[in-house]
């Protein structure tokens, strides 16, 4: 399995703090050696660093832990290959193209039997994992579904959610999607999420010796929301979302869930 | 304008050296300081690192200088803008999958009234460059031409010299492609190009105090091609593009060129 790691904040925020925490499960405290990317959206472009090698002893994972790149959309994933050979093109997150925005993904969990029922016409693989496959499939059906033109917000996030759902039945689908804008979440099995808002306090890291103190970090109007596996943290509320449920969050606030639950 | 860097190997190569040069041009010995980037391929995956930040201070740009990555082709570019705002989407180089395959692309030049003749209908710009339409534009005809599957090598390598020229009509279009197997160079105004091989010899830097024993660096079997919008060294000998002209390489060697010239 994988680790998922996600931020939606309403002023450009690092997330030198949250990165820091999870690449120490890259090899170290947790399993996932066979490689990590991050992505940070800055306006409509977005940058991914990414490395098959492990996270934990990275050079490049080093740079990101300590160079305060502030985005309001960050996308994050370290593996645990089990689907798909150790390699940059097997390397998560991807991100393709659709309505001349960059879309940005990354799954945990595995699928099996998928093939037939998740092949493509017009977007191709690249590497030969089940996770690439489940995206392109998506961006395919959004485009068949919408055509050239962007739907509405809600209209978007219920056809995500019915995809998930649809993708889900061939095994464990935990997804993170962005395209700079929002982040949507859906969780088959796991996910937490946490959102910090004023009055900030401190927070320790659970994977490594590190404190900080979000009340130096931030003004009183900021919003973050960090969604990830697992709790970063050992001395916050984290929130764990419900199996079968999505999430979509922009500029850290929630702006869809399903209709059942609101 | 901009410059433009490529590499084509017969191994995996790291290409310090040349891009330590370049990057002084980011700002320092030359005016190029709209951000820059770099796209290297391994195997059909590829990483790109890319700041809107002049590269001679560029924490990142310092990093890929210092790491040593190895790859068989390489896309390079440093910016100094003049379409398009100064941020992340304008970066170049940009990289769309088509074929199942990851195409990447940088532009030396500047066109105009070009929107018409240009434009696209399934893949869109994300930025607001000339530089990225003209891509977008060309990957769609490729599309157009040849349908799902990939032409065999030369179909390919001579429409791209075909659509490079109708491209050129709109201004000055200098052009790196690659799909990580090969590197395509037009050259509308200005390209060099030096391919090394053994014996090796020593070199030194035009923009700035560095030599190398490539002797040292390199097996008696390696070939390595490097193009550039101008000669990065001052003791070997460039070749210097035809105007009009294009070549494609491969594993270090001349695998393309009008036939013309042939």
């Amino acid at each position: 399995m994988c680790e998922l790691l996600a931020m939606s904040a309403n002023v450009p925020t690092d997330i030198c703090f949250s990165f820091a925490g999870l690449m120490q499960r890259g090899g170290n405290t947790g399993p996932h050696k066979d490689g990590w990317g991050i992505t940070f959206y800055e306006g409509k472009g977005c940058r991914t660093f990414k490395d098959p090698q492990p996270s934990h002893q990275s050079e490049i994972a080093d740079l990101v832990s300590n160079y305060p790149i502030k985005s309001k959309a960050v996308v994050c994933h370290i593996r645990q290959a089990n689907a798909g050979a150790v390699c940059l093109e097997n390397t998560h997150p991807f991100t393709r193209e659709l309505w001349g925005r960059n879309f940005t993904y990354a799954h945990n969990g595995q699928l099996a039997g998928y093939k037939e029922a998740l092949s493509t016409h017009k977007l191709l693989s690249i590497g030969s994992t089940d996770s690439e496959q489940a995206f392109v499939w998506i961006l395919e059906q959004l485009r068949l579904n919408f055509g050239d033109q962007r739907p509405d917000d809600s209209a978007l996030y219920r056809y995500l959610g019915q995809l998930s759902q649809r993708v889900a039945r061939f095994g464990v689908f935990n997804l993170i999607l962005s395209d700079g804008e929002f982040i949507f979440a859906y969780c088959a099995t796991k996910l937490h999420w946490i959102t910090r808002r004023a009055p900030f306090g401190p927070a320790k890291l659970l994977d490594a010796d590190v404190a900080i103190d979000f009340k130096k970090e931030t003004t009183e109007n900021d919003i973050v929301t960090v969604i990830a596996t697992e709790p970063l943290t050992i001395d916050e509320q984290w929130f764990k979302m419900q199996q079968g449920n999505w999430l979509a969050f922009v500029g850290g606030e929630i702006v869809g869930q399903p209709e059942a639950i609101i």
